[in-house]
């Protein structure tokens, strides 16, 4: 049976879906109802608000099993009046499908579904495909890839590889696939000194020389020189901030923000301990308090250029004749969750207009991207 | 002839002039009626606004010739609801005498005119005895006592010394003098970086690295050691400001300012250029602007410790029992001015209450310092 799924066609009915985070908007249900129908067992992992997907073609437990990751939820429309189309219309116009979640991500979605729907009915292999799908990426991703997993592990259900389909090409189709991550986090001081007249500097303790001192260490601190896959990690101080108006007076506090990139030599509690220690320093130097928050947005993670990564850089290269970069640049995805369950990269198309008014895709990406990862599939099973 | 002047109710007569500056409110009026009538030649050197009261008793270019110097002047009254008394009033109670200039200076004028007219009348000295009081103090200071000596100058007129009459003492009347202060300024930086994404540091330039290194040099920076009459200088970072409100954001610009109090071992013009190039350095270094302002409140000075202060301080002991230190600390005042003119010490009451609501100050010390200025005054002409 020669199966026909129109990539395109099924990324226009995802955006009709006005999938906002955490309302699945119809999306899951439309992306379960055909894959049912292709003969993949569905279950949904929903947890809390949020809605998720799983389906499995082939057995629980196959030999091989091949798993692709994505996201049906969006970003809010913003400003609707600024958009050039309605953002839930998937207007066609200009060789580009326009709407919200045109790159991020329902079109790679709808690439690796109708992928592995025309896979498996046409050449049914020996070992299973899988597909994870949720609808909590954009937000907190606290029930969205973690609920599935959770579900997976329980289930008895497993991956032994998977690729995210973000979009991952700055600019031409092909040109990069993401084999990792750098961390990122975040930490925020205040400096407490004593106030006072700045004609009698003896009698206050001024928060600000603290203050100089500890950014000054921080931001010319060398925290690596980058790792066989990773640049260097990277520290800036992004505000100062006092609100002190009279020059007559020594504040009594002044806060200050810094947000790290961090590479596979650091982790979140490496690099706290370490801030930790910078301000005990100048705390005990000067005297003063010093009190710091930190949010870890999310830890380094990759998996080492291998078998899945050759793999995938092999049919890109294949179908779009670019070899793509292993880059672990960018923000992050939910790729951070499945380097857990299993060897893991991203590949997607190209993604300018992520998060922007007037998102749009070119429609003949999409049908590459389509044919890309039947590519993969192909060669991930005939291997 | 002996002649009696209440210095107390001369300073009630003087409180009921609202001179808040430049108004003259009637209280230069009202001494230079008095001091004719005692004898005094004056002079008005009015400019501008401002109205200025020169008053010599005895010859021009006199043998010797001592000088007093003060303001009628007054800042402004503020909330009138929170005052317990009528700020214009000079209500007398618990001791005290209430209202605007109660201690800043009508007291002190008071008190000098006071003296000065008694003493010439009862013992005729053989030199000049001459009063400088001005409406500009408070103000902006540049018709005031500068008016007065650029009068003088012209008019051939000099004096040999000078006493300031303002509030000298902390806590307790004869406990200290002043016979210098140290320079002031202030300066503003702006740094201006490239603003950029902190995932990507190496594509801006962060303005807040080259200032926190700036404000760490400035901060830390030992200015000298002290001089002999003057306290080692100090600088204080007063404010740190940036305003950016995104943790994934190297804002573009920063601002910063700092407040320096000198003594005589720098200039302003010496610290504007070390500041100049302590900014040149980091600017250099991390390829950013940086933008400089700077004013230049007052340079220091210094009357060292001779005939003049040892005179006052004899006489402030003979009265008072306390032996005065002699201070190069506080804020500005006209003796700033004076210096330029001849040797200048200033000494008088208690300034607790000054600029605030319910100024007051003690009858006595009125009398009191009455008693010291006119001791001053015999001990200086007997010398
Ligand atoms: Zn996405
Ligand atoms: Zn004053």
């Amino acid at each position: 049976m020669a199966s026909q799924v129109d990539a395109a066609e099924l990324t226009k009915s995802l955006i009709q879906c006005a999938s906002v985070t955490p309302d699945e908007g119809g999306a899951l249900t439309l992306l379960e109802a055909l894959l049912s129908e292709a003969g993949f067992e569905c279950t949904r992992a929903d947890r809390g608000e949020v809605s998720n997907l799983f389906a499995r073609w082939g057995a629980r437990g196959a030999n091989k099993s091949f798993g692709f990751n994505g996201h049906t939820d969006v970003v809010p429309v913003g400003d609707e009046a600024a958009w050039s189309v309605p953002p839930f219309g998937a207007v066609e116009k200009d060789g580009m499908i326009w709407g919200r979640g045109a790159t991020d991500m329902k079109s790679g979605v709808a690439a690796f579904a109708a992928a592995a729907i025309e896979f498996v009915q046409d050449t049914p292999p020996d070992g299973a495909v899988i597909l994870t799908i949720t609808g909590d990426e954009e937000g907190d991703a606290v029930d969205g890839t973690t609920a599935l997993l959770e579900h997976m592990q329980k289930a008895g259900e497993r991956m032994d590889v998977c690729l995210v389909g973000e979009p991952t090409c700055p600019n031409e189709m092909g040109e990069m696939m993401k084999i990792g991550r750098r961390g990122s986090m975040t930490a925020w001081f205040t400096v407490t000194g004593v106030q006072g007249h700045s004609a009698y500097p003896h009698r206050a303790n001024n928060p600000l020389s603290a203050m100089v001192r500890l950014m000054d260490s921080l931001a010319s601190a060398e925290l690596d020189q980058g790792t066989e896959h990773f640049d260097a990690s990277t520290l800036a101080v992004v505000t100062i901030d006092t609100g002190n108006g009279a020059t007559n007076v020594i504040p009594a506090q002044s806060r200050a923000c810094v947000n790290i990139r961090f590479n596979d030599s650091h982790t979140g509690a490496s690099l706290t301990a370490w801030l930790e220690g910078e301000a005990a320093k100048v705390r005990d130097a000067f005297g003063v308090g010093i009190d710091m928050k930190v949010k870890i947005s999310g830890e380094s993670f990759i998996t080492p250029p291998g078998a899945l990564s050759a793999l995938v850089a092999k049919s890109v290269e294949a179908v779009t004749g670019r070899r793509p970069e292993m880059s672990t640049t960018g923000g992050t995805s939910d790729a951070r969750f499945v380097k857990d369950h299993c060897p893991v990269v991203e590949f997607g198309l190209v993604g300018k207009t992520m998060h922007q008014v007037d998102e749009r895709v070119e429609t003949a990406q999409i049908h590459e991207l389509k044919a890309i990862y039947k590519r993969i599939l192909s060669d991930y099973f005939a291997g």
